[in-house]
């Protein structure tokens, strides 16, 4: 049995990034960039007004007539005389001899004649080429996050495909004789299986989709023959329940018995002490306590940063917070705790039923409270790490 | 000209929830619940082991004789005499006659015969019927938000099907000549297009999903028909450009043409001035600025809740936090500001490159930082309000 600390120490180690892959722009949003990005083009392309208004030439001359229009868009290069203006328009191509823009509240305007009646400096309102970005930059920088913004600026640079680390393919491996899909009639001694769409939720909050749910009964050929496939087809396996100690606990022996490694099994907490996490070849595999609680605590804690860590996030763990604890607590377990509870911009309070078995206090909670097994009691108003959740 | 605080409180006013509509619980990830759910059944549905071990009936009794065993998901209710035991697994079914169940640890066993080396307490080790929910209790109220630990708890109690708040069908209309799709050649005059997928991939942060991009040229006649397809066909437009007082800015009128009532225009802030907000029926329309950083800033102060609302949350704004400005700043436009900012736990530093018009800056922030127009200065380590981004 290991601490929390060393259990997330190993998943870091263990845990590898996913292939690289190129996939467009418009699809990248929450990808890893696994590439540095440099500008393919100047931005501006183009010497571009940055108004709606005139341009002209700068010179002592207050007076102009206006000869063309260059609207967004546009592109005529045609010399101008001294006197003579463009009406322009923001985002306008602004013709090579053409130096400032006055904007169009500067102006007086009567059919083609022109009086500008407050004079712009020398190059106002002009953009010039390059003048945001110069082609050949450093635009992005590898492992950046492609966000909302992030996929503007791709997009305006004319990118339409980058290279990103690939999400994981992950198989929900459900076990447990007495468990009954929701929706049909519950048999006397069954409950209904609530793990699967569960962890799905969990994993689609971090725009992973690629997710296979399957079902096992607990024997141990069927419990091998399941886990065999998936080791060969998915890159992170999570097992629900049968990882205990019961005689029909199979998980544990079935993924030895498939060649994956074990790293740890169990933690020293509450809930989730029966853990196992190990590896074969690339893939990686939780078996994590059937109790819906527990199984949700300890996604939150362990899955959620060897997921982070196969998408090429940096920044693996859900953050951490503090707040002050709105009632004492005692810890005599001598395990290290995650409490469900309920924070605001002050303080947080341990939610009643705290039992790993039922998801009650988990769906009105908004984050875990923290107490490392060492931390025997807790006063009230004590600060306390907590981490929100999904 | 209105202030940002009155736009906002003119959103709030104006937006409305889409109707309610019934989906699977399984894909019921951060929809709002429209209805209070209440138990159909009890949690556990009956007397359940809470450990590995044998269930007895507590007595002065030592020695026992294995008779028969329950595993999770059996169920077999024989009666048994007062000396004798069955072996029992957590979560399974503890016959009627027996009340305590006594863990393994606290045994020794020698084939059929069992002996109790740690006396439990009556009653010790059984979940009762309807211990943590009982049938009929509210569970979930009305506007929960569905999270992946409600998902959970609803299909553990078997539930499938909810009522929630629709999300809403949302149409992004691009307006501007001088727009050309990324991956075409760029013509002299012409920039890439961006604005219709960042704003695509920030509605797919807060997962709407059902987004149709359209494009329009700079004409009255064709923006006028798009807006009026998209009047009825749509919960929520954007339109993006057009909306300046340039010769070329078409959408106002359009949009006043096919009916739309105008709600503001224009507030008085930096970037983003140009923002018409107008409602017909049901259907909001925003009209935003062209310029990439101010249509994602738009977005995110002024669109978001709205989407927000119409989804049925009841916190529509993203979150405000408090950061340490790290270099003073002063304000003389006279308008609020939203400047690109990159905070951390202590500070926030308003980044190089505060223009409109380009994301670079953009694309490296992490927050906004909010000035009042009424803040003309703000000295360095002062704490001003910074609204993260996605």
């Amino acid at each position: 049995m290991i601490q929390v600390e060393e259990a997330l120490s190993i998943i870091a180690t263990q845990s590898c990034r996913m292939p690289i892959k190129k996939i467009q722009v418009a699809h990248a949003l929450d990808f890893i960039l696994a590439e540095a990005i440099y500008a393919p083009i100047d931005m501006p392309p183009f010497r571009q007004s940055a108004m709606d208004g005139y341009a002209f030439s700068h010179s002592e001359l207050h007076d102009y007539k206006v000869v063309s229009t260059s609207q967004a868009g546009d592109f005529s290069n045609k010399k101008t005389a001294k006197n003579e203006a463009i009406r322009i328009f923001t985002g306008a191509f602004v013709p090579d001899r053409l130096d400032t823009v006055v904007m169009q509240e500067h102006t007086l305007r009567n059919d083609d004649f022109l009086q500008i009646t407050k004079m712009p400096s020398f190059c106002a309102n002009v953009r010039n080429k390059g003048e945001q970005v110069q082609k050949g930059a450093l635009v992005l920088e590898k492992n950046t996050r492609i966000t909302p913004a992030a996929i503007g600026f791709l997009a305006c640079l004319g990118i339409t495909k980058i290279s990103v680390f690939a999400k994981p393919k992950v198989a929900i491996v459900i076990t447990g004789n007495e468990l009954v899909s929701p929706g049909k009639k519950l048999p006397k001694g069954k409950i209904f299986e609530s793990n699967s769409v569960m962890l799905e939720a969990a994993m689609q909050t971090i725009g992973i989709s690629k997710i296979k749910k399957l079902t096992v009964n607990d024997s141990l050929k069927n419990t091998k023959k399941v886990l065999k496939e998936c080791l060969s087809n998915f890159d992170i396996i999570l097992v629900s329940g049968g990882i205990s100690v019961g005689d029909y606990d199979f998980v544990k022996e079935a993924l030895l018995a498939n060649g994956v490694e074990e790293l740890f099994y169990t933690i020293n907490q509450k809930p989730g002490k029966p853990l196992f996490f190990g590896k074969k070849e690339q893939t990686i595999v939780f078996a994590l306590p059937g109790n819906p609680a527990s199984s949700l605590t300890s996604f939150y804690v362990y899955v959620y940063p060897a997921l982070k860590i196969s998408m090429g996030f940096e920044a693996i763990h859900l953050p951490k917070i503090k707040r002050k604890i709105t009632s004492s607590f005692e810890n005599n377990s001598g395990k290290s705790l995650f409490l469900k509870g309920f924070y605001d911009d002050n303080s947080v309070t341990v939610l009643e039923s705290q039992s790993s078995a039922m998801l009650n206090s988990f769906a009105m909670a908004n984050g875990l409270i923290y107490l490392s097994f060492d931390a025997v009691s807790v006063e009230k108003n004590q600060e306390v790490v907590v981490i929100p959740i999904l």
